[in-house]
């Protein structure tokens, strides 16, 4: 404790509503209180914490000037919600953020009623403002007494093409609704794309605009007569050659750009947007990722995401690896590949660092495409080029796939269109919890027409799987590994293409084949390690593909055993329904097969360690020995009555 | 034949090639015989005319211009394609359009190399043409004698996220290519959102702009000094108002307005465009769709598809309905109960009239949302008004909720918020083909955590459904129903709460059970009568749910028959798969259980009737029949056996 801040203001906040008794100038001073606070808890967890940094006076501001639960603040993504959770009475919780049992790294619905919106994933604000902003002028039966609806929302998220969706729609509806453009141009990479041009153009040549340009804006929501302070500002202002004519064009009102880290800014504005706004109204604000902390501000990314560190030097206490991760066993591989054919190019949706293209970046600028915050847009960019005679790997996370699905439907998988997806994160990923597991995408590529899917069990087939499907030009095909270190095997000079729909003894065995697909491998060798000590030796197997299915293995393995268990890091409908699908159709359980699949339960599992959400998933080495040992047990008892 | 235009320079076309030696008068002539006979043929086929009688004019000047299919012309959706398809030697099939073994009602990469990209859902052109436009630059081994790249796309899809995403990403990128914004106010619905009110801004109150227009876009193009006649053009035009801010903002040249049914000023600026681009530009053609045929001008929706028709007259041919379709059931019973429960609302992707949702947005305008072509927006904003305590209804095609599927995911299902999912047009959908059909939505609903996910046997059991849904407030609820009418059973007087995760026998009978998922149940029903009269009478169970399931029901019926047979308009990992896995980890299938699961098979069909599509399928009455014979009698002989 010797080591937390000196927060004698923030120590007397329970709730927003205690903001309201303080002055303009005690909030600047909690301000710097609530930043003190965030990088002391954020040392000791670890966490996302430029992008709290930077709307530390955004968030003390909104809360003195809006009423929230009433209010809707809607953070967009939310990894900038630490500040918010601070003042939303999570406070005596916010060093267990992002561990297990502990606070969410985002906001939750089911964590606060400060929370009236759930987010990760980005550009979703804009939307659900617009829905609670249609709930509350609905009125009558309908009043649930919701206030206002405001969505905060970074420019790199603005430039999803969801965001733009819900600015169509909401410039037309015509609502009350306030859109604040949190701009730090930046989101996790450096801002790509027109529109994150366009909006330096905002403020590009001009001076930083302090009050000026907030006057400018918020003169514009004033009835005439307009008071004499606000008519000088505006005259000072004649003539400015920006502004956020865009955003007019799409039926918003446009106020800014304003300093983000000004309170003497932001509280007259808001109060102003609160007082005045009738319709949708974008709040331009400048801000810094990383704002007041000098380690984060260097970071090239603002100090995105970070391990535990010493508040003092910024340094991380991450503990060393001991093998290396599938994102850079991937980001390598690709780079070799790319030096021996110039027909690979890559596709990132703003995340170069996360999916291990940054190598490539620095090596092949001009075959690399970071497309932004735009998976739909990425899908089907990766199925032109693919027409064009490319061979393009797109290399997306799992979940953020789901962005890209009808894409990956429409203009890959009908085409039968060459495009590779590199499929990172895939299973439980940990700290990031439910939004951010890669759960869904075997069930959801597997059952496409013409599609290869496969996982890698280890690096080492990481490696192979590049390979195949950089050999693979006659339609789609996708690998899934999941985050975080490799299994520490040797990796291979060069990697072999595999022979499409065809898996792998591992061990030979007898009465149990364990038929793994993906990296559970691992865990089921060591579950067969500690069944041997039984004296029982399963016979172990790696499928490495999805579909399609190697069913002369399958049938065999069917065959030879009494027991067919399956393993994969995925929900139900994705490698263990195929395998059934196959047994059935080919009879096998006309006269019976003890066959079970293990695969991910029926629930959203919150986070905490990838170890520990396997252990809840029931996926881990241990509970894939005891269910082998529940099956014969079973077969015996069975046995022995027959 | 005596019927048919009479076309004599269409006659001698048979690929763009022949297009180069006509005179521009020619051309304009060929645009009235191309007009003529895009009429004539649909007349014989139905199809999607509006959209092609809009872009005759632009189709003659884009082949007359530029050199398909070096150049790569990409047409956004590919409803307008019929002429084009007629110019690129497909006349002799065009009266085979959307029909069985027929031309595609869609532009198809298989059917010619004049179709570099294929389409069909929107908004998709200006990111392949960007792929094509990077492999063409990337030169070198990539070369693969790729010319232009022209994406064709009309304002209703310009409103979707993703056509946003591709501009953002072009505008940065910087790279030469060609959009043409098909301006025609109208995609399916009336035009909604902000966009659209912009781009009628960018010609209101201005008399219809003619060459001069045309001539200030193309005069930003030619380098200093100006031609004579275009530095007089361009003076001419000093102090016009509107432009294309909103798209040179983004980036790109900004060309327009110009007329698109006036090949003299189409010709000249696609010419200065071909010679002049460097990088991207946006020509903005405003077009009427229906153009030329006084039945579609007339028509609301631009005679935006047809049933065979009278050419002389406009009159449609089609065969009057047995019994009312399951869209216009839909759309009534949501109108019955939006007049009980006030917190009813509903949205639709600019799909207003093809959900049923015209009703609705009659009756209560204020509760009913068109957000455009925005799936993912729709998606989000429903989950917002759930979670400001509406109930919202949200409307969309099977296929179309692929778009929104990391919305589904995300915001609704991790959530629990009780969006209301009606979702048409599931299973094979006829004459709209592979693209159109709504294969997976099962798959990929069922295996999220909390959702409910029904299927409709028939129209009384819709109406139930939607009762059901209107009363689940703990969490998210989909209901699928097919295209077409309904069974024509009786429909109740009011929808009833059908018990969440309970199914239903139909017929009790022995040895082979038919559980049936979603509409199906009649084929199933036509083979049971079949069955009867060779003395087999199976039991038929309805689902109903596919999640949760009915685990005693199918457990129940798996102890009391030889045979299990579950079927399903979806692909592997839907129903089937769930079953199945029921079954195995009750281990019904340790001492053995004839199980089969009916579903779609892994290919993508071609359109064809559903019947026909079905048949293909194998999901057919007759083939239901098959199977269940098919398996009886290998258990006869097995009996013997024994």
């Amino acid at each position: 404790m010797s080591n937390r801040p000196d927060t004698p203001l923030l120590d007397r906040v329970e709730s927003p509503a205690d903001l309201k008794r303080l002055s303009d100038d005690e909030l600047a001073q909690l301000a710097h209180e609530l930043r003190a606070e965030t990088i002391s808890a954020v040392s000791e967890t670890g966490g996302h914490l430029g992008a709290g940094l930077g709307v530390v006076e955004l968030t003390v501001a909104l809360h003195a000037v809006f009423d929230a639960p009433r209010d809707k603040i809607i953070w967009d993504v939310s990894h900038q919600s630490y500040p918010h959770k601070i003042l939303t009475g999570r406070r005596d919780r916010i060093r267990t953020l992002r561990q297990k049992g502990g606070l969410s790294g985002f906001t939750k619905r089911s964590e606060s009623p400060f929370d009236p919106f759930g987010a990760a994933h980005s550009s979703t604000s804009i939307s659900a403002a617009l829905g609670f902003a249609v709930a509350r002028d609905l009125g009558g039966a309908c009043d649930t007494g919701h206030g206002d609806a405001i969505a905060v929302i970074g420019d790199g998220a603005m430039s999803a093409g969801m965001a733009f969706e819900a600015m169509n729609n909401a410039g037309a509806l015509n609502k009350r609704l306030i859109v604040i453009l949190n701009d730090n141009e930046m989101s996790i990479a450096p801002p790509v794309g027109a529109l994150s041009s366009y909006l330096s153009r905002l403020y590009a040549g001009e001076p930083f605009q302090e009050f000026k340009a907030a006057a400018k804006g918020a003169v514009s929501l004033l009835p005439e007569p307009f008071q004499e302070g606000a008519r000088r500002a505006k005259d000072m202002l004649k003539g400015l050659a920006v502004g956020g004519t865009l955003f007019e064009e799409l039926g918003f009102s446009y106020v800014g750009p304003i300093d983000g880290h000004d309170i003497e800014q932001l509280l007259p504005v808001l109060r102003t947007v609160r007082q005045r706004a009738t319709g949708p109204i974008l709040l331009h604000v400048l801000t810094k990722k990383g704002k007041g902390y000098p380690p984060a501000e260097a970071a090239s990314d603002g100090g995105h995401a970070t391990a535990k560190f010493d508040p003092a030097t910024g340094k991380q206490k991450k503990a060393p690896g001991n093998a290396p991760s599938y994102t850079s066993v991937f980001g390598r591989a690709l780079v070799e590949h790319a030096a021996r054919d110039e027909r690979i190019v890559a596709v990132t949706a703003a995340m170069s660092g996360g999916t291990g293209l940054n190598q490539f970046q620095e090596r092949y600028p001009s075959r690399c495409f970071d497309v932004g915050i735009a998976e739909q847009h990425a899908v089907t960019f990766s199925a032109g080029m693919a027409a064009g005679g490319l061979r393009p790997f797109c290399a997306l996370y799992s979940t953020f796939l789901q962005r890209g699905y009808d894409q990956v439907v429409h203009d890959v998988a009908i085409q039968r269109l060459p495009v590779r997806f590199a499929i990172d994160r895939a299973g439980l990923v940990g700290a990031d919890g439910a939004t951010h597991a890669g759960s869904f995408d075997i069930a959801f590529l597997a059952n496409l027409p013409g599609f290869v899917v496969m996982a890698a069990a280890d690096e080492a087939e990481l490696v192979h799987m590049i390979a195949t499907a950089a050999a693979h030009d006659e339609g789609p095909i996708a690998f899934r590994y999941p985050r975080g270190e490799g299994e520490g095997v040797d990796l291979p000079e060069r990697g072999q293409t595999l022979e499409i729909g065809k898996g792998r003894i591992i061990e030979e065995g007898q009465r149990v084949a364990i038929l793994s697909y993906g990296a559970r491998l691992g865990e089921a060798r060591r579950a067969a390690e500690a069944l041997a000590a039984r004296g029982i030796t399963p016979t172990i197997a790696d499928a490495r593909f999805a579909k399609p299915l190697d069913r002369e293995l399958i049938l065999s393995l069917a065959a030879r055993h009494e027991v067919l268990l399956t393993i994969e890091e995925g929900a139900v409908g994705g490698f263990g329904s195929h395998v059934a699908q196959l047994l059935a159709e080919e009879g096998v359980f006309d006269t019976g097969l003890k066959y079970r699949s293990m695969m991910l339960p029926d629930i959203f599992i919150d986070q905490a360690s990838p170890a520990d959400m396997y252990a809840v998933a029931g996926l881990g080495a241990e509970q894939i020995e005891a269910r082998v040992l529940d099956l014969l047990e079973i077969a015996q008892i069975k046995g022995k009555r027959a």
